[in-house]
């Protein structure tokens, strides 16, 4: 049944919602993995882009229900582009985060289901299906949870020097040409791992990675995951030091510090 | 009970035998897997070799039931060197293979588990406890299985032209400075992607991936998953065209035209 129209959702409610589409959409992603699939080349120029028929139909289904659940609500899709964009609350959605490591079977992608209120993340989560894994975020705290096992909390690794820091990007040539940047803080890093997506973000809020590092994200890469990183005692930004709501070039860190210290090496 | 000293065990009796170590291997390697854990350097000037406490516990437990059953055997390993190294039947053990992987927290390690035969892998077995997945190779065939589920018999990708390829490699720094051949690879391929480790090998099994290249292997890195790779209609060799099962630089495909492309590009 919809919502009254002007009731705000409690973060409780948003977050229960986030896992019913998160149980939809992996009724529609998880045949599709690793079965022989289309994949449509959606960038202009030879970019690889891949979306698959698995990404548009779990779009599609996720936003029916918010649609029917919350009909003034605003949403922000990969797949689909923008519907209500004047609401104060905005569900920003990603079905398949990590089309790379989709289609080629590493179960390193997620559903990214985001609430955004006034501009600023309020919840958000990350659903792997295959390892049957959840990760969520919101005022009450980040949380994870394999399959029907209890909701474990999630904490940052803080108190690491950059020196014993592990860093983590989805790809070289996704850094928008700036890899020298990130060689700055990699040659200061203990460790350095491609690959990864939005998996990275949630294994830093759970305590196992300290700095990611991307650039050339949409809004809906990362808003999402910005109330699971930031509710698990991390920090996520651009480059710069502003909100990362955006999307952009951005930095996560576990560590306060550390942060500081891999902005100034990313600007220098 | 020990077996009798000059039988051959069937790989089909290897097979079982390889469920049983890696079954025994995850209780141990599992509990240490997303729990904070002492790495210690092993590599001597700055490189990042880390070995954990499971690695060196797992690979206690495998050879202790190796020697048990198979006391005339040989068994190479990564974390305590050769025992009977003239014998026919040797087991090629890699408790841990992507120990980065381990210590950041994602699933794409694995205990590997393989038996060389007068110098040829006979058969071998990938584990992934998190995922709950088993790859396995022999004469038999190559398989997938996931937890209790049902046996799935691997085929490789044919028939596909290097330009629709996916490629990977676990990351551009562990290509022993040879980026430059590797580099003409990915420039014909459709998609480049860094991580994944023994995974990635199973990956081109389950034809998923179509060209895996490596360089500085030991023959534990890759011996278990040429059985794997081979049975399920792939081809894996140096990147000069010799056998692979002493490690090294090391290509494998799904496809042996892919092969041949890929063998002249890397010697260009």
């Amino acid at each position: 049944m919809p919502e009254v129209k002007d009731k705000q959702p409690s973060p409780k409610a948003l977050i229960s919602f986030a896992h019913e589409l998160a149980d939809k959409a992996e009724t529609v992603t998880l045949p599709h993995f690793r079965k022989a699939l289309a994949v449509d080349n959606k960038a202009a120029k030879g970019d690889f882009d891949p979306v698959t028929v698995a990404d548009r139909k779990a779009e599609k289904a996720i936003v029916g229900m918010i649609n029917h659940k919350f009909p003034n609500h605003g949403i922000v899709g990969e797949e689909y582009g923008n519907r209500n964009e004047g609401a104060a609350t905005r569900w920003v959605i990603d079905p398949i985060d990590g089309t790379r490591a989709f289609i080629m079977g590493q179960p390193l992608w997620g559903t990214l289901i985001g609430v955004v209120q006034d501009g600023k993340p309020l919840a958000g989560m990350m659903s792997q299906p295959f390892t049957k894994e959840r990760f969520w975020g919101s005022p009450a705290g980040a949380f994870w949870r394999q399959g029907t096992g209890p909701a474990r909390r999630l904490r940052t690794r803080t108190g690491v020097d950059l020196s014993h820091a592990i860093l983590a990007t989805t790809a070289p040539d996704l850094l928008d040409g700036r890899e020298d940047a990130f060689e700055r803080v990699s040659a200061q890093a203990r460790l350095t791992r491609f690959g990864g997506d939005c998996y990275n973000y949630c294994l830093l809020a759970s305590g196992f990675v300290d700095v990611v590092i991307e650039a050339g994200l949409k809004t809906y890469d990362i808003a999402p995951l910005i109330p699971i990183i930031e509710n698990a005692g991390g920090i996520v930004t651009t480059w710069d030091g502003k909100p990362a709501t955006s999307g952009g070039a951005v930095v996560a860190c576990g560590d306060r510090k550390v942060h500081a210290r891999v902005l100034k090496l990313l600007a220098n």
